[in-house]
């Protein structure tokens, strides 16, 4: 067994960070205190709120970003940034303030997601994995939550591991257990984070076996009748009658994975009920998003299964958020805002702080202050957005993931109605600007 | 610095491949000689061919697939399998065959990407990891390629780290190298896999300084007048005819990432020309993919950073490869094809070969035999498919990332030429079947 450092996350990050660290180190602006933020310009097409994910793996990850003697070798070697910049960052600990947006949160175009304030070179080289990060597990959890709204108090599993990137897998199911899916198929999110993990068999055991019957018979044997049995690998009514006959009325579920999902749960269910299995629940996997699981709500399913949809975001892999410097010290010590002057890219300069406005309980509006606290409004009452991530370089910000998932239902639950439609339109939400 | 174990790939993995190992352990199937599969159905809607990637990182992966004590620990308390099935995994190593397309090399409908032949309980293991990584890198590759082929010899470079999940994001940058990229700003892969990497600043290096004129002196300064100077903060007439000024006219490059990309291009070219600076390249960035691209085809560019569409496989972000069963022995000890009876997800039974078949050094077919090595052609040339990669468990298939990339370059090469347009339709090549 191969003993190694822990993985550092140091270089997760791009090239010119490390050069624009050398530049600012040589010319003497690299320890201007700067704020960072990192936001979305706007929603996916269509989409009517995201929300945020990640927040604890970022700062785990804020944690683990050291220079170690393995990776300032390499740089060196590479001579990919000088010998000054190479010592300044054997010491790099970032010792900074971060706030931001609690995970689970639902946000809206502009949200002020995370606000970084340090120097410029503390700042700047977090830049890339905290994007990475968030960019991946909110563009998860966003396509999570609504499948969550369409399915009705019906569990929904995250079934996708084999269709994206091994290690996003696990952050996938992270996320979406976070947006409220019940279950993972992935081992290492539930050793990592403590997402619960279900699963029983896949074709390949029915297609090992020399019948049907035998592997029906293997595998209640093994794992009990609460099992689920996959009943799709030859004729549907005859496994699911063999698959009563083997396990009894006790069987746990029966799952289906290809046809016309919600006539077959039809047909399932009367069988099922005509053989006494009327406790026995379907469950349903086959290429499923937020939209054939809206179209199953009247089918008689128990369970969903989800998989690509669920880890691609649902036609949406990614969150587009961007980090960017939007205030600075000057000569003289002063907080300046700062902004670049592009045609079709609006970025607001200056700190920010952010409300969640409610009237009646109900989310009307997301208020940010621009270097300031936000202003009350007339019978609204506000709800801060923003948490305490790090302060002076300690992370203060950790949480449990059913926190996490707590604050998801609940800010879900604020949203006007329209959030539990799939209908496209603009943001649920108007974001406000005070400044 | 915390010390642990290296990280082990067992439980990258779903539930059920291990609640199926117990099932099979108990009823005795679990060691039956079986083949499994790799393959997709179908390309993504349009596209033409698909290029394989991720076969590197399988085979550690393979190597990695131990289950070490604190995995047997986690698995033990947690209760996912019983004390059978653990005393099986702690000794479990890959003793299997393993034969698959190499790197680089494109495929088509039911191309057999990796055949995995060994017993039921040491195959179907791996099933999970060995989908992630093949439907992950090689949409990525896939996208790449497309770029690539519309680039016309001009550079593209990967800078979509931000916009997918940061360890994603290293191996995104090492597909999109084997598709023909030719840099990375992911420093974890120049570490790992010595792909080049390059960046120089972003606005955030602008705004931090007082002027624009201050920030190009410091990074010409520290950087050298060969870098590559951001020009779209404020003006870009003004920032060119200041860049030149501050580099002179040996300056490397300047980078658009905004607006009207071939109209600015053109105006640019103009001005640098006319300040003497012929040799400064031009490089864009922004919101590029493939289509882009070719429209940027007669615009004065000399190089193209590509983000979220590469790193987003542009628009099909997973490849939809499966792991089947495809064949396993029976009592008597004979190999028995086996498959799924599905109305809508056919599968062909059988351990298969495959050869590209071609008339006159062009790829006119891909020709897949079931057990039994395919048929020649009249008047064509067979070109094998499969390499070698696991011979009894012994991982023979390792080569250099370099031949991956010179296999995708011949590969392409061979294509029909309409593997250069972006229009859609069907796949390239007829997929033929022998049996």
């Amino acid at each position: 067994m191969t003993i190694t450092e822990a993985p550092a996350t140091a270089l997760l990050t791009d090239h010119y960070e490390l050069t624009m660290l050398q530049a600012a180190l040589a010319s003497g602006t690299a320890h201007r205190r700067s704020v960072f933020e990192l936001f979305g310009r706007k929603l996916p097409e269509g989409r009517r709120y995201g929300v945020v994910a990640g927040v604890g793996r970022a700062l785990e990850a804020i944690e683990a970003f050291r220079f170690d003697t393995a990776t300032l070798d390499f740089l060196a070697d590479e001579r990919v940034v000088d010998d000054t910049t190479l010592a300044w960052l054997a010491d790099y600990r970032f010792s900074g303030d971060v706030r931001g947006y609690g995970e689970g949160e639902a946000y809206f175009p502009g949200s002020p997601l995370l606000v970084v304030e340090s120097t410029f070179a503390e700042a700047v080289l977090l830049e890339t994995v905290l994007l990475s990060i968030y960019n991946h597990d909110s563009a998860i959890a966003s396509a999570a939550s609504r499948m969550i709204a369409v399915a009705g108090g019906r569990p929904c599993i995250d079934m996708g591991s084999r269709r994206t990137h091994e290690e996003a897998a696990v952050a996938a199911a992270r996320a979406a257990y976070v947006a409220g899916f019940g279950a993972t198929s992935n081992l290492a999110a539930r050793q990592r984070y403590g997402v619960p993990s279900t699963g029983t068999s896949a074709h390949a055991f029915t297609l090992l076996h020399d019948t049907e019957a035998d592997a029906f018979r293997a595998q209640v044997s093994s794992l009990g009748a609460g099992t689920s049995l996959l009943v799709d690998t030859y004729d549907v009514a005859e496994a699911v009658r063999l698959a009563v006959e083997v396990a009894g009325p006790e069987l746990g579920a029966v799952r289906l994975d290809s046809g016309d999902l919600g006539a077959l749960a039809v047909e399932v269910r009367e069988q099922l009920d005509s053989l006494g299995a009327r406790d026995t629940r379907i469950i349903v996997t086959s290429d499923l998003d937020e939209f054939a699981i809206a179209s199953l709500a009247s089918a008689p399913v128990d369970g969903y299964g989800v998989g690509t949809r669920l880890v691609t975001g649902s036609g949406h892999p990614t969150s587009a958020f961007v980090y960017k410097l939007v205030a600075r010290e000057d000569d003289e010590g002063r907080m300046v805002p700062v902004a670049k002057k592009s045609t079709n890219k609006l970025s607001v300069g200056g700190s920010k702080r952010a409300v969640r406005r409610l009237s009646d309980g109900v989310a009307v509006a997301e208020v940010i202050a621009v270097d300031a606290d936000p202003e009350p409004g007339d019978g609204t009452t506000d709800r801060p957005l923003h948490r305490d991530l790090v302060v002076g370089g300690e992370i203060v910000g950790r949480e449990t993931l059913e926190a996490a998932r707590e604050r998801h239902a609940a800010a879900f639950a604020e949203l006007p109605l329209a959030a539990r439609s799939m209908t496209r339109g603009e943001p649920l939400l108007p974001t406000v600007y005070q400044s």
